[in-house]
């Protein structure tokens, strides 16, 4: 054992004493598995069980537990940290994990974003300013009407063009023509504006195809990729970040992972399954649903995936907060105000539903936000 | 278009109309992600969005809408599928995926359970009673003491002799030797009891290593492999279980699919999370915490999941329900009137805690359910 350890800030709720018994168990449940009085050799107490390096009281009837564990649990493995984090405390209602304090050799080990924001305004050629996102859709669509909207998006110079996720392999509208069409439509779109705006397929798919159909991007000239690691897991996007022969940004969609976090007091925290666990798989931006739209994340929440994608962590590079929906003219100045320009606003329904004229939409979104 | 459907049964909470705008919204959401007034095509509005086929009221300020989508919106791909069942709308807390229907071509493209309950009972040759399962823990044992444990075990005759789920491949008990040790240690005992206990290895792993770590498993003649979706993703747990190469029973284990139920309102019901998609996904066997345990399931939520994995479900084989813990003389008759006989008990800690002799512990445990 090295003595190299990490951290995971858990918020635990009851009153003082039954919130510090739950912290105790969690040493052992995350580690060994076994009840204190059955643990006996004292080098796997000692190595092995979690350890309570810090008690705070954070509210009435809530309490934070700072533990830590040694690196050695992990294995290097994603899947066994996150198993040490949370795999069985999950289980646990009334447990939430709040942070995370990784260490060197898990830095080390998984070298998160592979571009991070800088990565993608050296791409884009936007050294400034938020971009701006959005998707191809509805489903239902062919693939010469969807790499038709990309063609327009692009005209309309939206920085990066993905594909909705639920667009994968259907029948009508099959993942290979569809990644070459698009990716020649907003390069022809290109030619004429003279932007760099890029096309992202979604590579979410059956796991033994998902390699498979990012080297097939990658080498039709897609501009990034798009996968959901609620449903093909972290360490997907984890290998997808660490390829080089793929090199592309990536961006992280929510799908799946929502359970997570609807409740206050289980699951993860918003800053944790949004910004911290993106960056440890390597993803170079991370979609969530901005406040007031659709979905129920308050502004705070939102704020915090906003730092947490941004703050320091490690090596890491910071990656690009992307909040999806609810932007309308109104509530710019309120969101250039929470986010900076650091962003990259996702707008999908509201870019269609504006005019008919998408260009025009484009150019409508790009000035709500000063370019 | 083949018009073949399939359901999924959400609960939703608010009042009536609230709550029926939110159906509707689901039936968008899922499939072409844009607002009603958006979608113009009728073939699309058609066929691709979702269509609430059944509306009731299950309690005060709580409704359940029966939604059923074209099959080919799954792309016949278990990662979009469960995208359509639950993908965005996961994120909306005070909805609750309750119950799934699948449908024919579904039931084709994903085999389900390779073994099921027949399948053990053949390959353990117990043609009744309750089967016992046991974890080799705590992390931080070596391989050869993790082997002495699976011996000891063997020779008392539980039937399933897992990895604990956080033994992957730390560097104090690497994953090849460890396998390799435990498979000789409970062929030794067999051969002295003339029992067919087998020893199952986890292979929960970095996503590029589960398939190597499985395969090495079959080589070694392990009986049966673990896995924690939640970590892995489902369509790892698939691919495993459609391996004919492979060709073994699997243990699904809950590990950080916690979340996605500690919500009464929001996830997934705990017959769904550990019934229906286990048995999607190829699970023989599916591990969930017992009532009474020290988690929090209540005795109903333990009876739906046992009811979820052995009910009629298209094609597929029913399979073990695994209840861990909660495990003691006095609660037996109870777990047998609620499990009845075809159950897997998992028992971890009070297998080492009832005395230091493991064989007669485990002598025990089996007199407990008339073995």
């Amino acid at each position: 054992m090295t003595g190299e350890r990490f951290t995971v800030v858990y918020s635990i709720r009851g009153d003082e004493a039954a919130a510090l018994e739950k912290a105790r168990i969690i040493c052992f449940e995350q580690t060994v598995e076994l009840d204190d009085e059955v643990v006996t050799d004292p080098i796997i107490r000692d190595s092995i069980v979690g350890r309570i390096d810090r008690w705070t009281a954070v509210g009435e009837d809530r309490f934070e537990a700072q533990i830590s564990y040694a690196v050695e649990t992990s294995a290097g493995e994603l899947t066994q940290l996150l198993n040490v984090i949370f795999g069985n405390t999950s289980i646990k209602a009334g447990i939430r994990v709040e942070h995370l304090e990784l260490c060197e050799s898990i830095f080390t080990k998984f070298p998160g974003p592979r571009f991070g924001i800088e990565g993608w305004r050296r791409i884009l050629d936007h050294s400034e300013k938020p971009l701006l996102c959005t998707a191809l859709k509805p489903m239902g669509k062919s693939v010469e009407e969807i790499a038709a909207l990309a063609h327009r998006f692009a005209l309309g110079g939206v920085d990066v063009i993905k594909d909705d996720h639920g667009l994968t392999d259907q029948p009508f509208c099959p993942f290979h023509p569809r990644v070459e069409a698009c990716v020649a439509a907003v390069e022809r779109a290109n030619r004429q504006t003279g932007k760099n705006c890029i096309y992202v397929p979604n590579v979410t798919a059956p796991a033994p195809e998902v390699l498979e159909r990012a080297h097939f991007a990658r080498k039709s000239a897609a501009g990034g990729l798009l996968i959901a690691p609620g449903l093909n897991g972290f360490d997907t996007l984890r290998v997808l970040a660490e390829d080089a022969e793929i090199d592309l940004p990536i961006i992280s969609h929510p799908a799946l992972l929502g359970s997570m976090v609807t409740s206050k007091e289980s699951g993860f925290s918003h800053a944790v399954l949004f910004g911290q666990l993106q960056r440890l798989a390597g993803a170079d931006a991370s979609v969530f649903p901005n406040y007031g739209g659709r979905f129920g994340f308050s502004r705070e929440e939102c704020a915090s995936i906003s730092e947490s994608c941004r703050a320091a962590m490690g090596s890491y590079r910071s990656i690009f907060p992307t909040p999806g929906g609810g932007m309308s003219l109104e509530r710019v100045p309120d969101m250039l105000e929470l986010y900076g320009e650091d962003v990259m606003f996702l707008i999908g329904g509201a870019l269609y539903a504006r005019s008919p004229d998408l260009v025009d939409n484009a150019r409508y979104f790009l000035s709500l936000v000063g370019r």
